[in-house]
């Protein structure tokens, strides 16, 4: 069997922590590396995260690289309203020992899709800004990149009341990876936020013996308090971990093929994605958008992926 | 009993037909006058259809103003493929004997509102030109508003995919009526899509053994059908009618109080309003805006008045 | 001979004055009336201004009414920097005895043009509020409108750097009137600014031994004074006088025929108006735009007309 | 003496080439490298018309990297109404033997800053985008770059009424380098429209005897006709060859310290920079804006540097 190749494009973040356990372990995935963005955390943060993690999980042999600490045009703006100061707070995990590549991560996504053998799979799980990047630097990229499975936008937002956060925090480079005709998969807030890590799903995790297990399971609650505390939710909804489950079942997803859009113009809307659920645009399908979840079936993902560690 | 006094401003389109039929059998409201705007159809047409309506419920002593027949700013668009060509597609209404006001709406409106010894309260249930036009010619009637109860937005679209129509026809009037500093009720595509004229209800309405019923009957059986054709909706939403309901059972309806803005710069997104409903935006709340109905009881008020016709 | 029949829609304003003070000696011009709006300073002392003026100069018989006291959007903003608290500061006026009409402004405007037996043109020299609102309240009056004769806008700003006063205040009036169609005269600042009432001027205005000169006199001092100041010019410009000349003396100026369009989405440019002079946008024309003024000619009338009192 | 370390990134066109040809004998100036954009041509032919211009002057031994091909959000627009098919229309160049060098412009923008012992002057001649995309991937080369001195902007525009080409071009990009806190050096429109090379100047650069003025005399003839046919000026205004003009002579110019904004984001005024001259933003100063040149000293820079081939 191939491995479908991955790049992970992320700004750890406890789901996108969670994402990369995930991956880290499907027999149909090679991640090919793991680019770190500022998002959820400034960029030194989270591609420590990044290393953090992959040391968790022993993913000494996959290159991280550091891209972009600011975003496009506009200035920065993190969430550690979210995921607390370090971005990945909750659990207690070791400096790591590594230290990330001296290659940019745009320059890694660009050179890691140009040597691929087989086109590429994109998993950005942050703002878009190395992604559109490496789309203007090196536009012949897209040759060799399969799709992009996002996770961003949604038909409401979180981060003001139509715009979901790494959309907003990067809406040019959005606007370019919408607009740049790759194949396209949209994980958004109407999808992930069935996603919920509720009691139930923190108690299963707990039972799994294995240390990986417990730091998730820690990541859970952390994400579940503040999430709370913010949206009223019961539980933090994992976003992230729903485009490496949907690179491995696809068949979990019912997905909508529709347009989407970027606002980067609005006086209030800058970063809200438009999708056209009921086609009144005319404009054309350029995305996949998921719009419901099988959630048994992926929480039993996630479990037996943890079990393996 | 004070009957509470309104003036609904409408563009009538179906749903606004079924709502002056609502109020005018209402012993708590006093319908001061009925004002009319292009919208669902043209001014001539929308006006013609207001008269045709009081003269179906014989509601002779009411004045019917012609108000605004394009937007502030704007080019105007009608929305056919949902109310017909005449805007109120579907029973064979005589053309109405009387004629309107040599008055213009906007006067009318303006008034109504001084002349009144108790505030008013106005039922926008078409695009906002003539309210804002109201206001840009006479500030000083905010005195005597007892407050604005309006359809038109939501946390999504009908007619973009974020912009509902009443508010994408005319952005510039909404947002004037928005930052008016009037205390606004919001009924919205989040609660009038639960205000479904089914097929069971339009079998209990057709039950009803009076003209203005039978009627309404097949109003709500042409809705149903562009509804079901364009949005694949099981029932046509009488979306304006729920201000009328409002106004004399408030006890039906959930609501949350919210600010709300109207963007009228996006490339994509003017007229989309931006409902904060998690106070993510930090900013005043100046709205009341519609979550929930009581689906029943709203039905049973509006069985019941068709019953007195 | 037939006078040409004019609607004077201002905000005086010392160019507004000395606008009206110009036109009412003309034999070539009848004005109907005078209509103002909120722009130098507030609705009330715009409108006190207007009727101090018409007594000055005896002009008891024609209308006075008050129009707009706010844009039609936006909140208001005033000019007190450049006219002075009054709107008119300089010479002592005394109080006017008479007071505005009844009627609003904008149906001043909507009533004389459709009761004129001959097509009427329009002197707006402040923000396009009170003709924006009358074309949206009554679109058939475009068909007895001979021209719009404006001051407003330029390829340049003064209040920012790309916007021009008039236009910057109610930017969606403005953009309202260029997209009328009705033929549309411009006098931006590009030709405005040539006419500077300098030291020599004012001086000669003063050798003119009639009260209205010597008003107009300590009008230009005080105009000349803030114009200095602010942008460090050698007199101040009466801008809105050149519309008044124009309609007398139309071969004082060098026009061009261009596309106007006016900006009300930018972040920084709403209120800039676009003259494609060099007819790069393809965009059709839709205005006479004031390139080159006679200054000897333009000054000629003007001391001719005050001689006149 | 200490040579001023330059990196010039361009679009060749006939103006950047001869920028070029006088800063490359510049005993105050060292060219670190050249870097090219897209812009007046497509990127293959800019690059390889400032690898024909190496050649024709014999600048071996410098850098020339090919940098972004498309603008950072929006789509790519060429000028071949201005600078021909080839961007570099009218003279016979042969082809170059060279080839552009395997790193990227942008890196090479990023590197040799890193690596100058000294502080760098940028000379942006083109869009801003390798500059934009240099600064958001090494946010760090800030703190050793003296200066960027760019052709771009103005106070009025070419391309649309209000915006000049290589602003309107990639406006996201100009804006990320007005906000980036880099002195920056601005050479509009308005002085760049001072640089005409007229009939008198191309005679006189004819009569210097040497093959590298020769061919600037053709780039002259050339371009003199296109800037006649579209915008009837007198001869081509040489724009960027300000900005090296400046580096060597800034005794030439008269500067005026300014805020300068770059608006991305309205219907029609994308790409317009707000050059702030009489202060009435309230903005910081953040950029020199060119008001006036010595013409007969710029020309006699130019004419003196050709002399030296």
């Amino acid at each position: 069997m191939t491995r479908r190749k991955i790049i992970m494009d992320c700004d750890p973040g406890h789901d996108d922590a969670i994402a990369i356990i995930l991956a880290a372990v499907q027999p149909k995935l090679e991640i090919l590396g793991i680019t770190t963005v500022s998002g959820n955390a400034e960029i030194e943060k989270t591609t420590q995260n990044a290393l953090k993690i992959c040391d968790l999980i022993s993913l000494h042999d996959v290159v991280v690289s550091k891209g972009a600490s600011e975003p496009m045009v506009r200035l920065r703006e993190t969430a550690p309203g979210i995921h607390g100061d370090s971005g990945l707070d909750g659990p207690e995990l070791p400096e790591s020992s590594r230290t990330w590549s001296e290659e940019h991560g745009v320059d890694t996504i660009i050179r890691l899709v140009k040597e691929s053998t087989e086109p590429v799979t994109l998993l950005p799980t942050g703002p878009l800004t190395n992604i559109a990047l490496a789309l203007t630097k090196a536009p012949e990229i897209k040759n060799n990149i399969e799709e992009i499975v996002l996770m961003g936008g949604g038909t409401f937002g979180n981060w003001t009341p139509t715009a979901e956060f790494n959309i907003w925090a990067d809406p040019e480079a959005a606007k370019k990876v919408f607009d740049s005709g790759i194949p396209t998969v949209v994980m958004g807030l109407d999808i992930t936020h069935q996603a919920l890590a509720t009691q139930e799903i923190i108690e299963e995790v707990n039972k799994i013996d294995n240390h990986v297990a417990k730091i998730v399971g820690e990541l859970l609650v952390f994400f579940a308090s503040t999430y709370k505390e913010m949206f009223d939710f019961d539980g933090g909804p994992v976003h992230d971990v729903l485009t490496v489950a949907y690179c491995v079942a696809p068949e979990l997803f019912k997905m909508k093929d529709v347009n989407i859009v970027v606002e980067t113009k609005g006086e209030y809307t800058a970063g809200t994605t438009l999708v056209d659920l009921h086609g009144v645009t005319g404009r054309e399908v350029n995305a996949k958008f998921g719009l419901e979840l099988d959630v048994d079936g992926f929480w039993k993902l996630m479990i037996d992926a943890l079990k393996k560690y």
